[in-house]
């Protein structure tokens, strides 16, 4: 397929829907197996290098994890006025935890993935996404359903929240972290001015579904903010949900969140910089309207990613 | 591959890269066939209903091509006070054209296509692309090539020029309506507030192409912008380059291009607002960091779509 | 794919079971569309020539039709001492035909076929297929069930008749042409020499189909007897099953079949000669195993291919 | 893909020819990686089984490997009257040793493979191949080339010497085991019955391949045969050619056949039985003019498999 065809039989397909699908030849499969929750590919492709692939998702990629986990995590960490506790749901690869870490005012971060299995290989394959993070002594490591511990957690224990679970799928291990219940909890949880972000699939591919944790958010936390950024190996933009019980991103100037950047020694960022940060809020009219259909989540009525 | 595999054979294989590609399963083939200049086919698929695809690349979609082609057009339309001339360079669909005759300040719109047989199959296969924008009294339409047409204009002739032609590929029709050459002659063609944009390709598999173009465009024009949009079918968020002899795109305020909107009697796009104006305007750092690297192309040392 | 990735991208995926299938890259579409039963592809494939698609799956292609179809045809017909009334059921390419009429002693061919649509695109779209068979003054084309057409005919009113029809599809229209009635009305029209074949699936992937067709025949002709010969478009071996009510294949001598190729003045055959003509009819011992288990199949209990 | 898209996202995809190729859906990585000479996955699929795929051809597989490795070494085992020095070249997986091993006359069989990586990864992986036939006390495994082994042989030293390597590639490890230089040397190690067989690629995609080497070993050996066999995982029929010192395997009668294996233990051969011995050998009049049309090769102006 490449000029050489010759080097070229291993391929990954991943499905946008059932009839539609991006197609990457695999360089080299470092790792394939199956974990207690999940199978777990970690395939080096030719266009996205190394890619952590859970249930034939691809979920970073070393050509541009950065984006997403960068998208993730600053503009919730800069909307917090003094983030010093905080939680991760999720994130194996340790680069949520890494961009965190970035945040000089951080004093603790507890990372809960339900999967050591993964953890573990992503520790041992993929030392760029993680950095070290997961050594640094502000760290901590729990393995256990996230919902499950953030039940566990006192009250106003938290100052943010990063969601950075798999996408909700029926019978997968996350959809239950994308219902108001699940918010209810977690805004006990966070401390008066907490504020808390979830990655909330396609906004093209499943945009109800982004619509309805939007929507679900909002009916949760004083204020609720969308913001999307280009993924290109998601093939898709990508959605995100910020709730917070206190601060507004939108009413951060560039001039602020610059100098909360410089403050905390978060710098070069790869994606996001402080001129940026409005842009991204910026909600196209086709959105718009997928956001007044949509309607709150239960654990008793859940959505799922439409694919 | 749907779930209902049996229904499904035919597929379109759009490469991005040579070693990655988009997937679609063909619904069904509306037309086939090769023209003078390009290969044509006109496919209804499950997922983006129907395309038009030239050389195997899909041009636009039911789906998403009010996206692009409203992208394309107003942007540089409401920067201009008052466009009255208007050329647009390729946009066989005739939605670009559609989209420039919602300016009630169009007199006249001149559509310069170079391949008749992809007009005419549009015009009889896609008229919910066109909307009968043809038969507008103040169209135009002529097939020649862009670049010919152009030489022969009388310098200030027009006040909006949009180039919506295919990618810039090696021994494709279309690479040198991407040089300073032809950025310079349209600079001439363009009245004293002339407005031109162009499409500029893939904002990450074509990053150093659109930062090229984006290089020529401002050594020519005083003001040169760059904006992106999420295209789904293109699998890519896209770039768009514009470049002004006088209004600056980034100083409209939201309630300028309101009123202007209001004016002219431009409502109900999709995607675009005036709310997400300076969003897409947005550079994002990686970008940045391209854009420094790059350099203007000449029709003797042209540049090429990676691909 | 090809080395020119870049003239590549459409696709015909043949499903042989729901998690393989034979790739093959279409030149062009010749033409595509859907008549009252079925869809119909005739597409231009690099690697197979033009291809006669019916749902997806090849039916014949200009690399190899000539493999498939003549040996349906030859080992029966020559099977026959004298063949004058041949029935075909189905073959709308015309090429069975073909075939029939190389033997001079052939008086009639009737051709039954269920959908004109088909037959009037391959006498279009594929004359080296029917090479103007339709136009001997021999042959009769009917439009019509090929059962119900059987069922009017007298008794004893054909020498060999060939079923040359889609593979048993479950909802497809070709099932109840594989079954014990249609095989009892059939050996009724059948004079007393009468010799019957049918294609009968392929020999790997659906084995059990074709062990059972060749059990169904077996309960109902004296003389059962199946062949294989690989048809490389249909990326497998492809099974025929010969009935007949009183000759049997077997036992006719390399001399005398070159006496009767000599004698009706068919010659030049692709792919069968008398020298291959026991060693297609010899089975391996894995099928022999296959055909022990099988049952014959009746109209209410229909066997259909596994895919 | 399959009716459950959710689980399948991992395919290799095997080219016949740059337009044209065989997809299965993986359904688990045993393991991939690149030794000294070859990549190498073993790969669990949903329609074969376990599969050895080298430099992305599919070697052998669960589901049919007796039927490739059977008619290998059979025919030629079969033919000389009493084979008791066997060598085989190649043939990594053990398969082909155990069935030479079968035969009771053999005192020693010498396995030459190049690469010892695979070798351990077979006897690793594939224990239903090689059902521990490396530990029978006549087996000798030697790594090294195989031409290299051969020219060290005394003459006269061997009785059957069967050649089980990869195709006959550009720039592959095998292409100087297909040359006439190579059949002469063999023919001097061979004791006078000797016999020798090799694999001989496709008979349809690389057809002149397989027609060169038979007019290869034709000009050395007095005796020089092919046949054939389908084998599905190739997706081919599969061709071989036999050269022998004395003995015709086509003057070998079926009770011949049935006595030598009765008499050295060999029976319940998958495939191959004494009554499709001839009917293998049988050439289709397409094949017989390829041969007509083909030449010997030799070292400086060898064969390569047309893919």
């Amino acid at each position: 397929m490449a000029k050489d065809r010759g080097v070229n039989w291993r391929f990954l397909l991943e499905w946008q829907t059932p009839t539609s699908a991006v197609l990457h030849v695999i360089k080299r499969v470092i790792y394939s197996g199956r974990t207690k929750y999940q199978e777990v590919d970690i395939l080096d492709t030719y266009d996205f290098g190394l890619c952590l692939v859970l249930d034939g998702k691809i979920q970073s990629s070393s050509a541009d994890e950065q984006v997403y986990h960068v998208a993730l995590v600053h503009p919730a960490m800069l909307t917090h006025p003094k983030p010093s506790r905080v939680l991760i749901i999720g994130g194996g690869e340790g680069a949520t935890l890494r961009e965190v870490l970035k945040h000089n005012t951080v004093e603790k971060a507890v990372m809960v993935d339900l999967d050591d299995e993964v953890v573990q290989l992503c520790k041992k394959y993929l030392p760029e996404f993680h950095m070290n993070s997961f050594d640094d002594p502000r760290t901590e490591i729990i393995i256990e359903d996230g919902r499950r511990y953030v039940e566990r957690l006192p009250d106003n224990s938290i100052d943010v929240a990063i969601i950075d679970v798999t996408d909700p799928l029926e019978g997968g291990p996350s959809y239950l972290l994308y219902t108001i219940e699940f918010y209810q909890l977690l805004a006990k949880k966070l401390g008066d001015g907490g504020v808390f972000v979830t990655q909330a699939t396609s906004t093209y591919y499943s945009r109800n579904c982004f619509a309805a944790i939007y929507k679900t958010v909002a009916s949760v936390f004083p204020v609720a903010r969308t913001y999307h950024v280009f993924v290109p190996s998601y093939a898709s933009e990508w959605g995100f949900v910020l709730g917070s019980k206190a601060a507004d991103p939108l009413s951060l100037t560039s001039e602020e969140i610059e100098r909360r950047m410089k403050e905390r020694g978060v710098d070069n960022l790869k994606f996001y910089s402080p001129s940026i940060h409005h842009g991204i809020f910026a909600l196209p009219s086709c959105l718009a309207q997928a956001f007044e259909a949509a309607k709150p989540v239960t654990d008793s009525s859940p959505v799922f990613m439409s694919a």
